[in-house]
Parts: C-alpha cells; structure tokens; sequence
C-alpha cells in the first residue's frame, strides 16, 4: 500500500543539520546580543504578504525572483525577499506605536528564486539592523560601530568596511551631466569586482554614449590604495564638484571618516567604487569583506536612506542601516576553517543497564540538571559497546553507570570518558560533584 | 508620482512588535535551553517543500488549508503546515547522517489557511521535540519530563498533562466491533471538549449506527476523578479486554503512569477521553491543559508513533514527541496575567547635548558596553525633554550629560532616572563604577 516516495528537498533549498543549526543559532545569539547592548529592539512581520505591498518599488528583476502566488481565498500574495520592504510597511503602520529614534533588528528568513549557484541559496537568513528617524552622523557612525561590534563579537578574523557615499556620487554623475542615466551607471558599476574594469568601460560606453564618459566614471570610481581617506575624500571633492548635494556628502564623509579612524583605523576605508546598485540608499553606503575571501563578497552591506516608507506613508522617514547576509556568511566562516568548533558536548550520559530502572535514571539525569548540568538518559538496554559509541558521538564527558543492585544501594559509578578512570560506589551527590 | 499605498497584512497574519517580539524570543530560549540540557540537539528545514512530499499522508482537511502554488519552474510546492511531515522527511534523508536514537528540537513557523479565530492564526511557531529510534518506555517518560521541565522553566502557573493510550482505545474498539469505524470515532471523539457530552452521542451514534455502541464508547471515554491513576487503568483494562494489543497498552500505561505519579504526583493524569483525533500516534497521547484557562485548549501535544517515516524509507522508526503551540501559549499567558514583565531596560543613555560631539559619546558608550551593560547614544541633539522621554520609553536606568566644556574636561555628569538624583565632574571610570 505504502509505496515510498523519494525523500528530497526544492533546488536551492537546504536542511540544517544539527552541527550546522547550532552554529547558525550561536551566530544570531551572538549579534543579537550585540544588537541589544546598542539599544536595538527585534520584531516580528509575516513570512506572506500582499504583492502589492512587496513589489510596489521593486525592478523587474526583484519581481521575476519572487515566490508569488494566489492564495485559497484569491489574494494575490508573495514571499518577502527581503526584510527591508516588510520593514516599510510594519513603521508606516505602527508609527504611532513605536518610539522614534526607532532602532529595530530583525533576523529571519527570505526568499528568492535565484539561480543556485555556490553561496547563492533560494533561501536565506539575513539580520537587519536599522535606526529611522535621525538624519544625523551620529546614526551612520553607530551602525558602522555596530558592524564592527559584530565582526569582533563573532571573532571574524580580518575584516574591512568599504564605505563610499551615494548622494557624492549622483552629484558627480550630474556634474558630467548623465544624471539621467544613473540606473544603467549604477547597474554596471555594481559589476566592476566581478566583471572587471574592461568590461565595465564597455558596459558603461554603451550606457552612457561615450567612451570619455566611462572613463571618467572609472576614474571616479577608481580604487585608491586605501591608506589615506582624507587624500580620496579631496579627490572625491574635485571630480563631484562644488553642487549643495556634493558638499553635503563631502561634508559627512569627512565627519565620518575622521570618527571612523579614530575608532578603528584600517577597518573602515573609503571606496568610491561602491554604489550598492539600484538600491534605495542616498547617503553614505558600505560593503563588509573578508580580508581573506574577498570573492565571497560582501557579508554585510547597508547604508543611508532619505525616506524608508514613503510609499505607505506622507510623513518622511529617514533613516541608516546594514544587513548581514548569514549563510553568506557561514559559507566563507567554513572555507576559512574560522567557525565555532562543534556541538557542545553533553556533561553526561546515564547508561541503561536495566530497562526497568528508567526511572531511576530519569532521577539521576534530574538532579545533575538541578545543579545546571546537560545530562541525557540511555533509552535501551543495549550493549555497552552501542551505548559508549553513541556518548563519544555527543561529546560526552561521564558515563553514569547503574546496575540493579547499584540502585537497590542507592549508588552509582562514574566513568571519566576522556581518561576512561571509573569511581565506583558513589552517592548521587559524589556523583555530581564529580561530573560538576 | 508616489501614490500612498495602505500599509495592511494578510488577514490571520501579524506584526510581532518589539515587546510581543521579546517576549516571544524569552520563551524561546527558555524552552530550548531545556531541550538541550535533555542533550535534544536543533535542526531546520526548509519553509517550501515538494507537495507531494509534504501532503502524501495528509486527510483532506489539512489539504484545503495549505499554502500550495506552482513556483517560477512549475514545481508543485507548499508551506509547511507542522514541523512533523518535514521532520520525516528529514530522518529519512538524512538517516545515514544522524545518530540514532535521534533528539531533536525544532523551532520554526507553521502556516494553516485556517479561518482566523481568537488565539488561532494562520502563521503560529511551534517548538516540537522528539526522540526516534526508541520504543522504550524511557522515551515515553524522557517527553512527559520535558514536557514538565518546560513548563517550570516558563514559569506558567498550575499546568496539567493529560494522558492516554491510543493503542488501548484501539484494542477497545475491536473488542467491541468497530475497529473499521475508528476513523470517525476519532472524529468524534475529538470534539468531546468543545461539543459536549450529548452531540458527541449523537454523532457517535451516526457513525457507529447504534445508540448503544456510542454509550459504550462514552463510558470508556468518561473521565473519572482523576484521582486514582491504577484505578482509571484498571476501568480501562476491563473494557478494553484481554487482547495483546491491549495488554501491551495496558502494561505501558501502568509502568508510565508509576514513574509519573513519583516524579510528579497530580501533574500527569490519566484521561481516557485524550485520543489525538486523527493524528498518526499508536502509543501513548497527552494533550496540557492550563489549571486556570482549560478552554483555551492544548498548549502542548503529542505521542507515540510506530513509525516516523514510512512514506519515505523502508526502515520502521518508532518514536515519541510533543509539540508546543508557542503563540496559544503566550495568548494564554496574557489572559492570565502570567507573561514576564516588559522589555529589559537599558543601563545608560549618553545625551546628545552637542551634535558635533557624536564620536566622544560613542565612545563613552563604548566603555561601558565593554563592561558589559546596554547603552544607547541619543543622536540628534533634540530638547533636554525629549531625550528623557527617550530614555523612559527604553526603561533606561541613567543617562549620562556631556556638554562640550565637560568633553574638553575628560568628565560627564550621570542622572539616576528613578531618584533624579545627579552627580558631576565624573571620569569616565566613576561613571562605569555607578552605573555598574
């Protein structure tokens, strides 16, 4: 009758062992706790929405990787891709209920129908942190203290924030006068690491008209050697020229670079060649590399926006904020042999040497638990040999050992899985003082 | 250009906000901690499953509930609708993987296009915790601890777990001659709690065509006093006869209902009214009942199955779990008034009382975080009473002043928030030592 049907999972879709969800829950243990030492408080928005809330001010290529579909009762629903949107809609609708400056973190899972290819995965965890409602340097600062927070709290070795200023940028495309081709600049810059400068010259002669042009967005977008911030700053300042917009972007660049090396010289340097795409930052943007496997790409990327909720709401609200891509993130932690070591092991393992005894054993596991211990009991009786092989498994650091006459005294023996050293006849107190 | 679009969720969808968040992630931790000291190790699985794979097994009901849709490529696929169908899956797959007997929890979101009542949404959590591989009494037991250790551990006041033997109700149905009409016995039987006594003869009587049978299986069903454990089995060994079904039922609820009335006298009882309706389970059932809110349900369920993943493997794995419905939970502890108190507050807020000194109150900030308490940095240099509202808001311990004169000064002044009472001309470590 039961005719067995394949186990398998969706392309670009994964399990999470339980080595690999430890790890992944230590690292979100470990930012949130940072997260909250800075104030942040989480939330919580539904994994469905309405598509039209989602895919309002997204670009086609958003909209082709959406998992979208008619729900039982006809409405017109999708996955969220990201959290940002969701973000959107939950201040513009709570907005009376949250206190502003409003500093959120949210960890959770979105999708999108990517091609899967290594790293790239059609589902993923990402954990956001923004603050909206200030416009000041003093928010932008935080974040990147924030970024920095993180990388060191979860031991990262080797790490640099590459940041660069959006609103600098738009004002030096208008002073060359392509203002009006910005989404195609911005598209094609954002393939300069992976493509590489000549076929970007290509892409942005196409776009812009004029091999000229492109070469002077490449100068701009040139990567200096990272050392001085204040000389790139300057260089910045000439090519954008003197518009409000580039003063006010030289201006913040500069409040910032001076804090941020004060704070932490060489993690942050300042990158012209990063824009972020066609996303919606209009301030100052940033990109986390690994020192090490700078080719996994960035792990944490954000920036600062004029206005998150202008489609769901009059008031405008800006605000700044970053995005550390997890499983990204893992992906680069396991092929820089630089993640947490494995499961933590079990302080004991209560032997079963007589099904009947169950009890008894439960007892035993529950008063070492009273004292703060991790302690697991054998179901079966099975032979010893199966039952050490499963304690070496859980990293187990003490056999407890029990025999009907043991109970029958009301004793124990411990056995030391590292030294294999057994004690025997002990009280349930000798016993956890020695496991302790 | 921007048209305001109404910011609105699905209907049985909801924003958690940060308080409802904390909470949430409280009770999270608390229970996975219990977990992992029972040595139960996490997993994940994907949110979007096959259709085929998750909806194999499932009765109609479950069907038109599911979030089910052809994605981009035209595959099938679906939400998942519980944590079980998946993990099954999962076993399956990764059975050469895994150490046997298997503990695992998982904590995760399920969707059901149920019609949205009071306490039921159609995205819930649940934390689910099993064992397989086992067919001891010890597991059995090992759950019903966990079950109560959980419990503890949340703190929810008077809580008790009924139990059952769906094996014995079983051996009582073919005794009496109905065995072929268990699946609408189940049925039945399962609105006992919400319809009555007399509906359920009614409907009993209908499926069974007899008023006679449906009072025979009601006084099967009846629940006694509670109690008297070993009187209740013995009612039950009476009617459910002599079969080895039933003795083997009867011998698993005697030795389980021992070792619980020792752990935990008056917190496990017995109920032969607790069938599961149409769940998969063959041994024991229980279902957890809040002393003080019965009507809001099941917070937490589960059993024993004889088989976790027969539609996928040929290997038999028997296995034992319970799940607990977190968001009925914590709708039930808010009607009791029993929720833990409000977000943690902050230990300190540094004022922003000169904008351009931004970097000097980060890195007071910074110090005192290194020392291990929370702090935020108010970044706009708005009116001294705004930012005490800030801080009120946040349950804000101190806020520490810093005007320009004092930065040059090397000092801070500190204000206790709950007796206002201010001190002056601090260094940065007495300002540490007070707010420590």
């Amino acid at each position: 009758m039961n005719e067995i049907i394949q186990p398998r999972i969706l392309k670009g879709f994964r399990d999470f062992l339980p080595q690999q969800e430890t790890i992944r829950a230590g690292l979100i243990d470990t930012v949130t706790a940072v997260f909250r030492s800075f104030g942040f408080v989480p939330i919580d928005t539904p994994v469905l929405e309405y598509s039209d809330i989602l895919l309002r001010k997204s670009d086609g290529e958003t909209e082709k990787q959406v998992f979208r579909f008619k729900d039982n009762g006809e409405r017109d629903v999708a996955l969220r891709f990201d959290l940002t949107v969701p973000f959107a809609r939950f201040v513009a609708e709570h907005r009376e209920e949250l206190p502003f400056p409003f500093k959120r973190y949210h960890v959770a899972k979105v999708w999108r129908g990517e091609k899967p290819q290594a790293g790239r995965y059609r589902e993923f965890v990402q954990c956001d942190f923004d603050i909206v409602g200030s416009e000041s340097v003093s928010s932008d600062f935080e974040i990147l203290l924030m970024i920095k927070a993180a990388f060191e709290a979860l031991e990262v070795p080797a790490v640099t924030v590459r940041l660069n200023h959006r609103g600098l940028f738009n004002a030096f495309l208008a002073r060359i006068g392509i203002a009006d081709k910005s989404e195609g600049v911005l598209r094609a810059i954002d393939k300069l690491g992976k493509i590489g400068r000549e076929q970007t010259a290509a892409l942005l002669t196409e776009v812009t008209g004029s091999a000229g042009t492109a070469e002077e967005i490449l100068a701009y977008t040139a990567a200096d050697d990272f050392t001085d911030f204040d000389a790139t700053v300057s260089r910045l300042e000439d090519l954008a020229g003197g518009s409000p917009e580039a003063a006010r972007g030289i201006g913040r660049l500069r409040e910032l670079g001076r804090a941020a090396q004060d704070a932490a010289p060489g993690f942050f340097v300042l990158d012209p060649s990063i824009t972020r795409g066609l996303d919606y930052y209009t301030g100052i943007v940033y990109e986390t590399f690994l020192n090490d496997l700078p080719e996994i790409g960035s792990v944490c990327s954000g920036g600062r926006y004029d206005n998150l909720a202008g489609l769901y709401m009059k008031e405008r609200l800006p605000g700044v904020g970053a995005s550390i891509g997890l499983d990204r993130l893992v992906a680069a932690l396991e092929k820089l042999a630089a993640l947490p070591a494995l499961l933590p092991g079990m302080d004991a393992l209560i032997f079963c040497q007589d099904a009947s005894l169950f009890a008894h054993y439960h007892r035993l596991a529950a008063s070492l638990r009273a004292r703060g211990m991790s302690v697991e009991v054998y179901p079966d009786p099975k032979p010893a040999g199966k039952q050490y092989q499963y304690a070496e498994k859980k990293g187990t650091r003490f056999a407890v050992l029990c025999t009907p006459e043991d109970a029958a005294r009301g004793v124990v023996s411990v056995k030391n899985l590292a030294n294999r050293e057994i004690r025997e006849h002990l009280t349930a107190e000798e016993m956890a003082d020695i496991i302790a």
